[in-house]
């Protein structure tokens, strides 16, 4: 594996499915998993086996369908838990066990009313007991964000001595900021003992819509696995949104950070998973909302007119969108009314276009936007005779 | 005004509103306006006065009932744009021009076809002549995510020269990461002549998913004013949402940084702006989502009931959300199925507890939520006789 490269751990049937309204049965699961492995996912965290008998099915289902990505339970610090993950996953091809425990002050006092030496002890048998089932463990310290980072070295160290080839570093609520949980990564890659040999994983929430920012501080910071949901979908304000992530490190070589991801399949794995969740989209979402490549306003058409880059980052057919649209509205200018005019059949001189924008405006001013249909009524109405072109 | 307060600058009503599908009508907009105002912004960009009757209608009436925000228009720097603008604010108890011009090689290039000594004397004369009309002139430096930081700083230095009380600073397209944009504040904070009499604003779009990371990089490094909307609606991905800056200022207060906003009235406000807009809000949107305080999985449930805190950082009636909602679902434990159980009439023994919630688990397996109604079905099923609660 090279250096640069940052495993994308999909966690949408997992965490992404702890979202009320938002249940799927074992196939729509199964569609979802074969969809996310042709996507070029590293890992597909497939469910929490243990937590009733649906869920059990699906992850046994999927292990046994997915072709190229690590297929991954989630399970307490608690045998019984990883028996049942271990069970679920014997007939995946690269089978992981994702196990852990809460390690902030809040988590082992309240949750657990516990000490922090019970609760490494916790995780150790953990590790140690899912090791004897499978070779690729990977740990979570819950609550991570609000660890101490001392301690959170400490932990992360006695579960590489018990085997744990990933670490995941959750900011389970979603607190941090973007250079506080990139320095939580720097201090355990400079402290943890055996650090390189395993893999940072960055587990962040959006509670206050920092994940994306998080994630991409911790693999700035040495972190190589960001986990995450398609549409970001999740638990409370939900997970970092995979393809926010995955289309900031192809559009920022400099990081020199890159992924499997085959891009151009982000748009339609975005609509599934939107559908089978019957969970929307917001129409002004990141790559992936209706609005993401729709220019509205006069400035800002022109430009895009004139040069695509003068408004727009990424090409939307690299995310697997076919065009960006130019949606006339009372904000739109002269450019684009000439621009959309042209395309339904009207070739308007300059003095022409000055009349015919004046009514476009009184007309846009009582809609919410004009399509084509309008733009005749508008050339109607302003009596103009314009070039018809083919 | 004290050097931590940062400004509020809503935009909903002039970027927020350039959204396909998205028209106001002057009443909506009136109603908007004097929601923001008692919400606590410093400013609101009312509109576009020269982009049509209907903008201009609009920011007039705004100008009028504003009780405490400044009141904003925008203009390109063309005199006729700033003349508008100027009339439709002649009411307005604080008014603001908002004037600028592209500085991005690209901008200049594409979009003028010009140089950058012509871009510079285009933007000191569209000051001036705005600072004939009004004293408070806030300078965009159009695409200054993707302008070189030594020419910005050239631009910064003239405007401020020319009478700008503000300079935006915005990242137009979306591109910046926050390292990025903070590094660039910082340099203009340290390089730009007068820079501390006036006030930097962050102006972010979030394409990538970073703009309330950029907006928050940039205050930790100097800015105090964020331009944003209610629900980050806006042209594609949007706008840098007020909800998400305010509450991590809020939250996190080794920042040292305040506003003005009455959090209490932030859930109301995004509900009246997606209706009136007919934008929805995706029900895992960070603060104002449906399901930003729903706690849905057996881990967290069973946390959130033993102490709110070791799930939740944000306590929702802070942002006026009457409380957080434990959802019954196959992700569910036992302890969310015996507090709910409760709540709705039966006190569970250990035992009893274990037979329900098995009978429980099959009943959820096959629904998306678990609700009240549900629960005495279970017991029905099961034959537990549990005491009867008041």
């Amino acid at each position: 594996m090279s250096d640069n490269k940052v495993q994308i751990f999909d966690t949408t049937l997992r965490d992404g499915e702890q979202v009320p309204g938002c249940k799927l049965n074992t196939e729509q699961k199964l569609i979802i998993a074969e969809r996310l492995d042709l996507l070029g996912v590293d890992v597909i965290e497939a469910g929490f086996p243990v937590s009733s008998p649906g869920d059990f099915a699906s992850v046994t289902e999927i292990a046994k369908i997915v072709k190229n990505a690590t297929v991954c339970g989630l399970t307490r610090a608690v045998e019984n838990d990883i028996k049942v993950a271990a069970e679920a996953l014997v007939h995946a091809k690269r089978p992981r066990i994702h196990t852990g425990i809460g390690t902030s002050e809040s988590h082992i006092k309240y949750k657990f009313n516990s000490t922090q030496e019970k609760v490494i002890e916790r995780g150790i048998a953990a590790v140690k007991y899912a090791k004897s089932f499978v070779e690729d463990v990977e740990f979570y310290a819950e609550d991570a964000g609000r660890t101490d980072n001392e301690f959170l070295a400490r932990v992360c160290e006695a579960m590489i001595k018990a085997g744990a080839t990933v670490l995941n570093i959750p900011d389970t609520t979603g607190y941090c900021l973007p250079e506080e949980y990139g320095a939580k990564i720097k201090y355990l890659k400079e402290n943890v003992k055996g650090i390189d040999n395993v893999i940072i994983s960055c587990h962040c929430h959006n509670d206050l819509g920092l994940a994306t920012a998080n994630s991409i501080s911790g693999a700035i910071n040495g972190a190589r696995q960001i986990e995450c949901t398609i549409n970001g979908i999740g638990e409370r304000a939900g997970n970092t949104a995979l393809e926010e992530v995955v289309m900031i490190m192809s559009q920022h070589p400099y990081l020199n950070l890159n992924t499997n991801i085959d891009t151009k399949l982000l748009y339609d794995t975005s609509r599934m998973v939107s559908e089978n969740m019957g969970m929307p989209v917001q129409p002004n979402k990141a790559i992936v909302g209706a609005n993401a490549f729709a220019h509205s306003s006069g400035i800002h058409q022109d430009g895009v007119i004139k040069n695509r880059e003068t408004y727009e980052i990424i090409d939307p057919a690299e995310v697997g969108v076919t065009e960006s649209a130019i949606v006339l509205t009372a904000r739109s200018g002269r450019a684009a009314l000439a621009y959309r005019a042209k395309k339904v059949g009207y070739e308007l001189t300059k003095l022409q276009l000055d009349k015919v924008y004046k009514e476009f405006l009184n007309f846009a001013d009582k809609k919410k936007e004009v399509i084509d249909e309008d733009i005749h009524q508008i050339m109607k109405n302003t009596n103009v005779t314009a070039a018809v072109v083919a």
